[in-house]
């Protein structure tokens, strides 16, 4: 593995009552003027705006509101919010929601300590100097924005949508309830499940050497994500569905299974580039190029894929070539996101070739992506075509 | 699983060359004053031991010392500690060892900021209060001291060895570079080995309903340690092997495979009432009496010890039942541990049955042990008896 510094800092909280019991105690340490950050009004609708606004009163809490978060969160709104922060001097912001809540709410609470415009900071041109306390409430099992520091903004304007974050951005803590999650539809519990398991291939797909205990790791997210997401989509209100579902997403990506391996990560960035265009949702667009991808650079390193065939899927190795195997893996990927609901292709989102070129040069401005393999604007260009 | 809050926030370093660069600047932020512990001399040999008092001179740091701390770290070593601190007015304890220095490096930190005996927080009489910052550099893969915020101390007054802890003992940094484990001698590393892979045990035999992540993860390290530790035992200069090691250690015991869940935890009071009579090795005692606490407790839940088989040791499960899986998987940990040359039975470090009756009622003097099944004083008797 490569040398590494690790750090997560953030106080986790899973399962039911820890809310009623500890998010007051909590978020009063760091102040009494909050910004509650959330999306499109279904915390309302579940009664955990109520239930925040309650236990928050309670408190002694000032609450000052941000609404209408967007799913590819906007620039536009995380300027908003940097005002609120700064005119009404607020001490922690708590963003209740998915992904797009939390990675807004931590551009936000960076943006308050930065002079120019934030977008600066996503566009690499400047580093964060200090963050706003961020908590958070997690409604949706996806991206793991609970218990890291990243996140992706996306500027309308330019039809851009890019990663970025700090050591500042991890939330101070982080709440996650699966009840809070039980009012996820299906589709979106469908996303979700396709972006955590994303998250476990960009790590599993490296080029790093001699990385045996983060491998097995990775397996045991994706075995678990493979093994219970159809019974949370099936049954909304399985509370151990809901919770095991929830839980693999914080491990994807909380920096945990893949500390010192450099992970690969190309997909995220092609899919970045379909839905800055097409506004369509990340999970269904992963869903949609990963298989794609693996079939583009399966012979880069066979054995990795073969590895996920035998110890994921428990494909019996015996009398199969590793080329076989690797084989038999992806078609087990195809087959799990099939068998979900996942998309399967753009037309899916009728997505035609007119914006192939467009895609695959913005993929690829910053320079090649990924690292199992580096890819050039044509190799993007062949897996954006082979996903039509 | 359980509703749980986890929060770890050491700043974990891995690989070669770390301490090197980022050694000074973690010391110097908590201040000049640094009080270094360490063991029976083996830094002085390894170079480790130049190496650290040259960096902290370089970057203007004080370095008074503690050295000297047992293999199993009484308590009048921790005391002495304290006094040092307290005269010189340390700023950080830079403890330079394995599971041992820091675990009495701990005790130390939290020793200073408490004003009775810090034996009384062992003795669950009483709470920390605080800890003088701490800082490590591992030695020894083994307890993973280095990465949790627990510890063990001798008594040798009174002849007992007790765990304890606080949230303010986590370090505030951790070096963990495989060649600084080179040195280490065969039984050490064989003793470390028994000792993460009881980590490992712990966990895993629980009796919290529905952890499917968490069982896979616990695997995987599992696994890993299965299937590498041999490489380090037989080629100490192994860096790949001995680094696979070290993580194992770490991840065994950092809290991250195991959120949520309520470990056991009864072989591990079983051999401190061992090694506190004896002074054997830690991971001795444990090596010995795990098998044996297995075949005690195989009936509380087969399956467990079946999935043992199965995920860890990839047995073929068609045509066995359950019982006969769980038999195979204890057969498979007792061939791992002769494999490896761990011992097998108390009688190889010379130990008789007549302390057995003091050591079963020590074991349980605060109320039953374990939580996979709770054990009485006749059930740790027969434990131990089995182990002679």
């Amino acid at each position: 593995m490569n040398p590494f510094r690790f750090q997560n800092p953030t106080a986790l909280y899973y399962g039911k009552g820890q809310i009623e019991q500890f998010l007051a105690s909590e978020v009063t340490q760091y102040g009494r003027r909050v910004l509650l950050v959330y999306g499109g009004g279904s915390i309302k609708r579940s009664g955990l705006y109520d239930k925040v606004n309650h236990i928050l009163n309670e408190a002694g809490v000032t609450i000052f509101e941000l609404s209408g978060v967007e799913p590819n969160p906007r620039l536009t709104t995380v300027h908003k919010g940097i005002d609120i922060c700064r005119t009404e001097n607020i001490d922690l912001i708590l963003a209740v929601g998915g992904g797009s809540v939390l990675d807004c709410s931590k551009a936000i609470a960076m943006g308050v300590k930065y002079d120019g415009d934030v977008w600066d900071i996503y566009q690499r041109r400047a580093k964060a100097t200090g963050a706003l306390p961020l908590g958070t409430i997690l409604t949706l099992a996806a991206t793991g924005s609970e218990m890291n520091s990243g996140g992706v903004i996306t500027n309308w304007e330019t039809k851009e949508k890019l990663g970025g974050g700090s050591p500042y951005t991890f939330p101070k803590f982080s709440f996650c309830d699966p009840e809070n999650t039980y009012s996820v539809p299906r589709d979106q519990t469908i996303y979700g499940t396709c972006d955590m398991l994303a998250h476990c291939f960009e790590h599993y797909f490296h080029p790093t050497r001699h990385t045996p205990l983060q491998q097995h790791l990775i397996e045991a997210v994706i075995k678990t994500i493979v093994e219970n997401a159809k019974a949370a989509i099936d049954n909304p209100n399985d509370y151990d569905a809901r919770e095991t579902l929830m839980y693999c997403s914080t491990m994807a990506l909380n920096g945990m299974i893949n500390m010192g391996i450099q992970g690969d990560w190309a997909c995220h960035a092609i899919e970045h580039e379909i839905s800055a265009i097409y506004d369509i949702p990340h999970g269904g667009g992963l869903a949609i190029v990963f298989p794609h991808w693996m079939d583009y650079n399966k012979n880069v390193n066979p054995s990795r894929f073969a590895s996920l065939a035998t110890n994921v899927f428990g494909v019996d190795a015996s009398g199969k070539s590793t080329d076989e195997l690797a084989d038999i893996a992806i078609a087990k990927v195809r087959e799990f996101y099939k068998e979900i609901g996942a998309p399967q292709r753009l037309a899916d989102y009728d997505i035609g070739d007119d914006q192939l070129d467009r895609m695959a040069s913005q993929a690829v401005r910053f320079g090649e992506i990924g690292n199992f393999k580096k890819l050039n604007k044509d190799d993007v260009y062949a897996i954006l075509k082979a996903s039509l």
